[in-house]
């Protein structure tokens, strides 16, 4: 696949995602803002804040090319040289407690001494976890891996498992989803890894708005709302603290409000917060566990 | 100096500077949770939430000995092998945003190999930079650097000024103060460097209390605090992704909620926020650079 049609495919994956969300929420509508590197290309940041259902969420695309350091090489496994890296990041923060955080990624990156590979994933973060949700969440993205390579979800899904992981809290992020890295084209056949990737990009809007329009009524209280920014805390530290591509990021210059563009309009931090034993906040906390095979709906209640 | 010398000062600086701080906020008091450490030792964690003028305050004692993985060691510089770890650490974040923030470390560290260190510092970061307060608090850490070493403030300061930065924001944390780590006490006379160590600590309450009853009372905005909660997410930014200490204890399995005691209560990110022009938010960004000479009390108004 040429790059200039992965990035092509990729800007037209934003603009379809910001459509269906500006939709989906019926009030807020994304800023732009336009960016470029020092060292070649640039980006699309989308920022939506204080929507109908979005408190804050940004989709962002950027395609950039220039010399890679050595120090960035080496964390990539691969020697100094010319490279180029395009791809699309969501992260989504809603309003209401029953709604789940969103996050979406897709990246192409190659070198001019002919590596190239594909990346992405898509998970999900339930404040508190609804086993139906998270069956059809998980449902929706074995169907997309499926289209690509009937192992794919079952190598896919335990890979989320491991990546969006808290070890100090020993929690999961949330219910996982899919991850992968490092997929080379050539050991697939032609065009099969793009299509998939965009397959991925494209199961995000409709699969997210359908879990957003069958809660964003559901009634909630202040305690509700106290344990969304207790949640979305721990959503910033694995961001800040373990997050590949956020450190990758902050680390090699990037746009830093781009970047940073996934942390919540507002999070909190209580010492030692612990729910009360049989909560709904415990039965969330018992639930952020690895290995849970959501597509069995009897797992939690 | 004896290891248990080092670890019963430590123990009674925690309990002086715990006094000092109640004193001061007049309502609430800290909660202590004593915990133990598999490979060996374990802490004091004091906790204070929803005072009269601390919003959230950490005091943590602790400790730890055992066998230092071979990763830690190579992270520390050394080989592996038994080591002894003690220290206190402290975070405080005020509800008035016209009270800063302050931090402070004092940490000694031995191995069975013969390697021995220590390390501390304190910084303070005001939410607004008010130039009488920064010279006070740097005058102040000053007098403490005389007693030891005419120099030690000169290397000490811009050693402050290089930690405490936010590399991804071009922004110091505040107004800085001291740094130093590493530091061997073969290298001075007998019970010198403890007894510097001991003073920098003993420097924390007298300085920090005196600056919150000087700002105590002053009155806020909302946006006063909007700014604030905004200045508590770059605080969040440092911590999770910058700090060697939080990111060793993350990294090494340390207590969890004692490490984490230091980020804020609530914090808040908005989207490429930017203050407006010659506001008291704008010249308090404009202050946050390295080198910065806070003793002349003329660099910012």
């Amino acid at each position: 696949m040429d790059r200039f049609q992965v990035e092509a495919d990729f800007k037209q994956l934003q603009d379809n995602i910001c459509t269906a969300l500006e939709t989906c929420d019926g009030k807020a509508t994304f800023k732009q803002d336009n960016w470029t590197r020092d060292g070649g290309g640039g980006g699309r940041t989308r920022v939506l804040e204080n929507g109908n259902i979005f408190e804050k969420g940004g989709v962002n695309f950027s395609a950039v090319h220039g010399n890679l350091s050595e120090a960035a090489a080496k964390q990539l496994g691969t020697s100094a040289g010319d490279f180029f890296a395009t791809g699309v990041s969501i992260v989504i923060h809603p309003n209401n407690p029953m709604v789940p955080i969103i996050h979406m990624n897709v990246r192409y990156f190659e070198m001019d001494n002919g590596l190239c590979w594909y990346g992405g994933g898509i998970d999900l973060t339930p404040h508190y976890i609804n086993a139906d949700d998270a069956h059809f969440f998980h449902a929706a993205l074995k169907r997309t891996c499926d289209t690509f390579d009937a192992s794919s979800y079952d190598k896919f899904k335990p890979w989320a498992d491991d990546y969006f992981y808290l070890p100090h809290r020993d929690e999961t992020r949330g219910v996982g989803g899919i991850f992968f890295d490092r997929l080379k084209p050539a050991e697939y056949e032609e065009n099969e890894l793009h299509k998939f990737v965009l397959a991925v990009g494209n199961t995000f809007a409709p699969t997210y708005t359908a879990i957003v329009n069958k809660n964003r009524t559901l009634p909630f209280t202040e305690e509700n709302r106290k344990w969304q920014l207790i949640r979305r805390g721990r959503y910033v530290e694995f961001n800040l603290a373990f997050d590949r591509g956020t450190r990758f990021g902050l680390e090699t210059n990037g746009r830093t409000e781009s970047i940073l563009m996934s942390l919540p309009n507002q999070a909190s931090w209580e010492y030692d917060y612990k729910p009360l034993p049989n909560s709904e906040e415990a039965n969330t906390l018992k639930a952020l566990k690895k290995g849970i095979n959501w597509l069995f709906k009897d797992k939690v209640s």
